[in-house]
């Protein structure tokens, strides 16, 4: 199964209405409960430099982090404004 | 399917050996081809935050990219050093 094939099949079937998405995912596999997770840490700093390209309502971000023995994953699912008034620059 | 699923599933079933492993993956869906893809930049960006939490050799990083016509993802896989020696410190 290809990643493209994932993100397909994982589209709301109830949205008829295109928007434009973007999702990130962030996987961790650990191979020992070392160190606390940085994945809630890492999630802020990934929507700061997400906010540089595209304009985003906190109400437009929904976040899923789950857990097990040895891996953890963060989901952002994050809908963008239908039209990109803003002039966003990113100074490179 | 859940995510957590999909990263086990879609783990090399030679490795043998315990690695710690960090993925991330962005998907972002386009209504139109308004504008170039700023997913490459992004990957830059997102590698430099990474890059605050672990120490990270570019030979352990490896990139894929895919693209269709509405649908575009990036995906960076990323194999972490065995033991963190370093002590990096996360500035809050």
């Amino acid at each position: 199964m290809s990643l493209l094939d994932y993100f397909r099949a994982s589209k709301p079937k109830s949205a008829t209405i295109a928007k434009e998405r973007l999702q990130i995912l962030v996987a961790h596999e650990r191979t020992a409960r070392s160190r606390p997770s940085y994945l809630p840490e890492l999630q802020k700093e990934l929507l700061e430099v997400i906010r540089k390209y595209v304009n985003v309502d906190q109400e437009a971000i929904s976040v899923k982090f789950e857990q097990d023995d040895d891996q953890e994953t963060l989901e952002l699912n994050i809908v963008l404004p239908d039209f990109q008034q803003d002039n966003k620059q990113v100074n490179m």
